[in-house]
């Protein structure tokens, strides 16, 4: 056998059955699944267990975001309150080292073999990994993304900041300006707004969220520009000067703002630099994600792929679910995809967002014939309660059958109450039965009662005209 | 016509085809349903809009809620926070009125009559309020219930309290007894201790919250005892001493408390008394509730009742879809019983408690054999992060079939996501289909998914012994 590798020495030859590059949502899935199975599994992770979410995404945001909806809320009463910020990142950092801890005792548990370091791949179903070699014989590529930055200016997680700076400042900035109005964008300004921090974002496309139905955009900007966010859209960031005070930001308008600290959050980029896909010819799109077919098998029917590293959406519940998926078809069980149609896209942004299906403007595109219903939904005392003005929820169904394309909701809550409309838009439940079903009362779930009467002709807390 | 009223001077008489006697949940949402019909409905109201949810209830036990649990989440970062008790009062009063008054002018905008005053039924479909006689050819008693005092104590809702006072304290007590570990002495258990109020609760039967499987009202009573708040079981208050400075309390096995406020929360007597019942002779039952038909009819045929006045389990979400059954029957639409197996009890005690179906105890009395399935789901991090220490989901199933018997949740949010579990109950959908479904990361709805892997044999974040 010839070596791939350059350095050629004698290492040790572990063997498994399956190798799993990547331990975040795409990755250790898989591992646990197969392992539960009776296969000898590796996970190879070269920075910390949990990969994007469990340490720089949605466990430490949810976190810091419970704490500045409490904030919020207390607001509301004019209450005093002092935070302590270091007990507040301490608190963060426990939660996560707690969640990070689970998985690697639960994998531990299930026999998973956790290898840390940078895997190389090489030919001949082998993995480097520092003197390692690694042999498999199947491989999953979990390998996720990189924040992408901006031109010429590179991450320093002090002042010029990604996810993975943002959530562990030693002080709270006065100030921050927020490059990119998308879901980290949006999220991370209604938190630091909550905490009484000067934010400004500040998004290069027409509007904050380009990528959702247009009128939950606005919602959300209403929202946020309440909180005293000041928002450019259609401008992008031209240059950062950085200097010993703090940080000067040269718009494409040509203002200057002057703020402490920058958070990029402009993109994702695979990563998939320096690992060797050549080497065992996986091959990437145009965007550099990482082809898969129905089962997700790379090029290289030996090795899969799952996660952020496949593509859009790049949310913890499709990466989760691939990773089953892939492990499931390893495991020969049974050909299972994903539901791409199934995916809810869930904002945690106060006033939050849960959207699944079509938006308006593509089933306009698509030229599907749709009836519109919008609902504001501040009627609810539970809405009113989480201060939620701007709410409405839009179900957009068939032009005579009763499917439904698409759900849209803005309001507190939203992310928890999007399950309860799944069987509507998966066509479980029938309208008529929703609008006879006790949803509890006083919750925003009870949205979806309050929605199906109001289709059905017969809203009891909204006035109808004749 | 004979005339069963005593005073008898010239009264203006009012027609209308529908008469209810209550404004609360069990009321007006009929009144609106029949007036949007083109039905003549007249609403008659002795005290406030909107009843005992609206004003007493629900409403502002969840605002207050609300801030409750906004401080239990600054505490755990040892946050500093000065509550102006006035400013919450209120703001919980602002948000009352605010519900009350979008009612009254929804039902205005349908054209509902609204009557103020305290309704005397008379023969010949006569209703007599102070100097006005009304007629009607349908009636709906929606008459509610009122808090059962302790023998010999008056509420005077200064220091003796019920529902009806305890939203509206002048300030902040010190100490607060409760006799009753139900629902209500619950939440206001759990709202006060997150106030900082040392509370007593006292209840008389085994276990607080008796009549919830017991595993749950378990839970929640670590959960109590951890908040700093007493817990008596199995003892009753024997007797109340009111003094200048405060309230000695004295319990069955003679201990003596001294508290600054006492809640009576032992439970609720339907509003049945001076109306009128016998002159048109609608029945009640040995506790005094109206006794109603599959239609909610009562014995009087041409009378309906609706909501808590017609008995167990008293929840607004029940009242309001019999409300609307009845005016579905009245309107000649179809026959719409509300099918009470499906009725969500909720609890909001931060630990909150979401059950459907049966409990365990239930199955056993009917010698139903079942599988019982109990997840911890402190693992998920949306619970972490929401302090949801001793949250677990119990799933009752049939022994062979999948038929499920009951879900039981004690969670952060279960109030919530009992609707997404709703459709499993129901019969709606599949556990391999939840178990393919991705409820959006990271909320606790994805307990559905996880519980449902779980049982399948097949859990990614639960060690599952070989």
């Amino acid at each position: 056998m010839e070596s791939i590798f350059k350095e050629e020495k004698w290492v040790a030859m572990m063997k498994y059955d399956v190798v799993v590059i990547g331990s975040g949502v795409g990755g250790y899935p898989a591992a646990i699944y197969l392992a539960r199975k009776g296969y000898r599994v590796a996970v190879i992770e070269e920075h910390l267990i949990g990969g994007e979410c469990t340490n720089y995404g949605c466990v430490p945001s949810k976190a810091f975001y419970q704490v500045a909806e409490a904030i919020r809320t207390l607001k509301k009463i004019d209450a005093e309150i002092r935070v302590d910020w270091y007990n507040l990142y301490e608190w963060i950092r426990g939660i996560v080292e707690e969640t990070r801890n689970g998985l690697e005792d639960l994998m531990e548990r299930y026999g998973v073999t956790v290898i840390k370091g940078k895997a190389l791949l090489g030919r001949e179903k082998l993995v480097k990994v520092g003197d390692n070699r690694i042999s498999y014989e199947k491989l999953i590529l979990a390998l996720g993304t990189d924040p992408r930055p901006l031109p010429n200016l590179e991450f320093d997680e002090e002042k010029i900041l990604s996810n993975r700076g943002v959530f562990k400042l030693g002080e709270k900035p006065d100030s921050l300006l927020i490059a990119g109005g998308g879901v980290i964008g949006v999220e991370i300004a209604n938190i630091f707004a909550n905490l009484g921090v000067k934010v400004y974002i500040v998004e290069a496309l027409q509007h904050i969220l380009p990528f959702i139905d247009k009128d939950l955009a606005l919602a959300i900007k209403q929202y946020l520009l309440k909180k005293n966010v000041t928002i450019y859209e259609n401008i992008f960031v031209n240059k950062i000067e950085i200097n010993k005070g703090g940080i000067k930001a040269i718009l494409s308008n040509n203002e200057r703002i002057e703020v402490d600290k920058v958070l990029i959050a402009i993109g994702r980029m695979p990563k998939t630099s320096g690992i060797g896909l050549k080497n065992v010819f996986v091959e990437t799109d145009q965007h550099g994600f990482i082809k898969v077919n129905e089962r997700y098998q790379t090029s290289n029917p030996r090795i899969y792929s799952a996660g952020d590293v496949i593509g859009q959406p790049l949310l913890a519940h499709k990466a989760l679910l691939e990773s089953i998926a892939v492990a499931k078809n390893i495991a020969g069980e049974e050909i299972f995809k994903l539901n791409y149609t199934l995916i809810p896209l869930t904002i945690f942004s106060g006033l939050e967002i849960a959207s699944i299906g079509y938006t308006e403007k593509e089933l306009k595109n698509k030229n599907i014939k749709y009836r519109r219903i919008r609902l504001p939904i501040y009627f609810l005392s539970s809405v009113k309660i989480k201060n939620g003005r701007y709410s409405f929820i839009k179900i957009l169904l068939d032009e005579e059958s009763s499917r439904v394309y698409g759900i849209h909701i803005v309001a507190p809550n939203a992310s928890e109450i999007i399950s309860a409309y799944l069987p509507l838009y998966m066509g479980k439940i029938e309208l008529e039965e929703i609008a006879r079903t006790p949803y509890p009362h006083l919750t925003v779930s009870e949205s979806l009662r309050e929605i199906a009467e109001y289709i059905l002709g017969e809203p009891i807390h909204i006035f109808l005209k004749k």
